[in-house]
């Protein structure tokens, strides 16, 4: 075959990867309207909407002559990033080709309805609506998991799409370590006599007045608001749809200064990995994140390392005290970084603090694998729930709304997923320990509120790999080992022990 | 072939039309969300994902397998319902077919660049910026008209798009009655001594009181509010996803009262069109409005005889005081009536009180026929259009954004779409005169804010008809009478004659 032949082929493949993104990305547009605008009534013709392009999607996807070209090039001895772009969507095809179309159809409609059951039973804290649909969505997993074929625990299957590589056996140690320590930092700190000031924060806060300052702590990070805007949703997300229209949501109440920024803050670090993708990379295989573990890492440290951090917080208790100064008359920066790392058990996951945050993703696991290996009914995952809540975090669950229907994943069909959030913390950290290195000014830039030094490491060293590498590839490349719990509890352990004044 | 098969056959139909709706619904949000939230940069990556579900849809409407179950269906001598379905179906297909994939890909992506190119023009009043792209969008829609066939003007092939089996050569003879009557009442009304008062709307209104309002109004009307929702957008529109997600815009401005208000009532009538479409006729030809003059037949109904009538502003002007206390102290119901039905030319055609209205369209359909008959160059549009201004309104154009700029139509590809509106006022008189014989309770049920007397009759006669009908055979079976522009006319003398106490 000649050189333009080749050149044509991959012309053609990049030309249906497009189609396919395209498609997937007003797919994407459907499930941002869901959530944040959608009337109530709307939520069954969406379903098919959902239904009919996941389809679409997926017969793409699968196209044997797709199929075709991918072999032909495989074998065609390519370079680069051609070579990688085959490889990846050639992997990708493989799985896809797993999966009957009507198994996809399906799967889509269970999910719209089980959304829809979700809101309204979380709504009402009443398992019971919701509990037909998790059940549906739990056999449905099961299948999946024998489609895509596994060894050992079918969990390892769901694992596989999220953390491509990570198996329930390699999780399990690292989990049982952070359990332990986790538990022994937070019993160490919640007995310390040094505890925060918080009584200032039971005052009521303008919703306004806290939507403005994250937007403008969203702006300040980086994130590009011309290719981008904040909403109100139930469950904070952050979506895209190419690199130019990336989303993201929070949620606010008056009562809670910190909920709405921290979680505009997390969805940020989210927003800006999808922004920072190579545009010569869009609408392709390479133009995608890494891994959903690598996605929360960026989520995580804007969020944790930088937006609870003492330099963050010297630079913006002026600014918050402009925005609230009858309520921040007397508070300091060091009253609100010590403020916004309270460490409380809590019921609820997305506002829990550093400490006791992967004890709520443990929990999750443990419940996950024991619906998939069907040694946990259905029925009984409340129970479940409040029992390890209560081992976990030593509290008693008043009703399902803060305990088992507090997420949105289980509705999304999504099992498997919540461990990425707690390898996220873990990706973080190992980074961290070598952007302090790389990075000298990083803290007096944010001190200044200057977060370029930090943003431009990311973007070069994570944003613009795209698939270019695995997980495991990029940990081993950026921190010159393989992934470890240690610089997570060193991080804690160093913050935590200083904030508490506590040896950990 | 058996009964069976036979109903095989139909439900093979119906599934595939289902599909096919799925997808245009799927466009109707995407392009929602581009006027409505998207943010500036995603323009280029939402034009993208347009053009491939365009294409997508186009391919599925023309797939030859759905046209000979097609054909074999028609030939079956089936009856009622399922006969329409199939000639309907059949009459789409036969005109999808005659454009090529290529050319629904290039027209949508065109159609997403002339609309981003239009919103910045607009904004800095240059038409300059978006001369290009009209002529452009001119020439595929010559190329369009030719695909598509035609006898006479191409500008027949376009109209065939919006209002099947209307021409330019019957359209004119309207329009120049409705030039010459229309310029004699503004004439005769903005002569008569008796002017209405409006000095008191010189005030500011704030703008969420004036949407609360609104969006009151909008409700009562009878708008499923659990169905749809009330955004902002440049310019007000109506959209639907099937007919339990269909939502409307309207734009606000704290210097205008009735701007944001009769936008929501004329979107409010289109919603509810499609709100009241047969919930069995969901997915499939049948579910559709009849054609875009009936549609704004209800959306010019509500905004203009019921909106601007005086038996709802008796019942809507205490409301309106208890919103604006202050600003409405001793405004009584006649000067509100008064003032929201002030006769005056002006330059902004949705602004327009309903004596100048049309004469907005009549000089839009000039400049569209000239363009398409190719006797007007795109350059000399804006001359063109300010000398009609002159001609008709009696007015300088200061400037292309209030100008040949103002509307959205063109950057969206629609050229033969403005003679609808005028078509709607038609309807919407000529429908009146059989309603208010049908429904005798209808102005005091709108003097107590009860206006489903009003709307049930619509939802019988118009609303659940969707394609059973086409328009003339519609406002034939409605009111016995073809379509004539006399009912409309006879309105206007008397509504203006008893404003402005001039006989007409």
């Amino acid at each position: 075959m000649s050189q333009t032949d080749r050149q044509n082929q991959l012309q053609t493949l990049r030309a249906r990867l497009g189609e396919i993104s395209d498609i997937n990305n007003a797919l994407s547009v459907l499930h941002w309207d869901q959530e944040v605008y959608m009337p109530p009534k709307g939520a069954s013709g969406r379903a098919l909407q959902l239904a009919t392009l996941s389809s679409i999607s997926h017969a793409r996807a699968t196209d044997p002559e797709l199929g075709a070209l991918l072999e032909d090039l495989a074998a065609a001895g390519l370079k680069g990033d051609d070579a990688k772009l085959v490889s990846e969507t050639l992997h990708d095809y493989r799985r896809a080709v797993k999966l009957p179309d009507e198994f996809v159809r399906e799967f889509s409609l269970a999910q719209s309805r089980a959304f829809e059951a979700w809101v309204k039973a979380r709504k009402d804290s009443d398992f019971a609506a919701f509990q037909p649909h998790l059940q549906t969505i739990v056999d449905l997993l099961r299948r999946r998991a024998d489609y895509m074929g596994y060894e050992g625990s079918p969990y390892n299957a769901l694992l596989e799409d999220y953390e491509r590589g990570m198996r329930v056996d390699s999780l399990k140690p690292v989990f049982a370590t952070l359990a332990k320590e986790q538990s022994r930092i937070v019993d160490a700190v919640t007995n310390s006599p040094h505890q925060p000031e918080t009584a200032w924060l039971d005052q009521e806060w303008d919703e306004q007045t806290q939507w403005d300052f994250a937007l403008q702590v969203a702006a300040d990070f980086g994130y590009d608001l011309e290719a981008g805007r904040m909403d109100r949703s139930v469950h904070p997300f952050s979506t895209g749809f190419g690199i130019r229209d990336v989303r993201i949501t929070t949620r606010l109440s008056k009562d809670e200064l910190f909920m709405g920024l921290t979680g505009a803050m997390h969805e940020t670090g989210h927003a800006m990995y999808e922004q920072g993708l190579r545009e010569e990379d869009e609408r392709t295989t390479l133009g995608e994140a890494i891994s959903l573990g690598v996605h929360e890492s960026q989520s995580r440290m804007w969020e944790n390392m930088i937006g609870r951090g003492r330099a963050f917080w010297e630079h913006y208790t002026p600014k918050l005290r402009e925005a609230f100064p009858l309520q921040m008359q007397d508070v300091s920066p060091e009253d609100v970084y010590r403020a916004v790392n309270r460490v409380q058990p809590s019921l609820i996951r997305v506002e829990a603090d550093e400490c006791t945050y992967n004890l709520h993703i443990v929990l999750r696991f443990e419940i996950e694998i024991d619906l998939i290996e069907n040694r946990l009914a259905v029925k009984d995952v409340p129970e479940a729930w409040n029992a390890k809540v209560k081992q976990y975090l030593g509290l008693d669950v008043p009703g399902d709304a803060m305990g088992c229907l507090q997420d949105i994943h289980w509705s999304h069909g999504s099992m498997g997923y919540f461990p990425t959030y707690a390898l996220g913390n873990l990706y973080a950290a190992q980074m961290f320990e070598r952007i302090e290195k790389d990075v000298p000014l990083l803290w007096t830039g944010v001190e200044r509120g200057d977060f370029s030094p930090l943003l431009n490491w990311l973007r070069e060293h994570v944003h613009r790999v795209g698939r270019r590498m695995t997980a495991p590839e990029l940990i081993q490349s950026i921190t010159g080992k393989p992934l470890s719990p240690e610089p997570y509890l060193n991080y804690l352990k160093s913050k935590f022990g200083g904030l508490y004044q506590v040896s950990l």
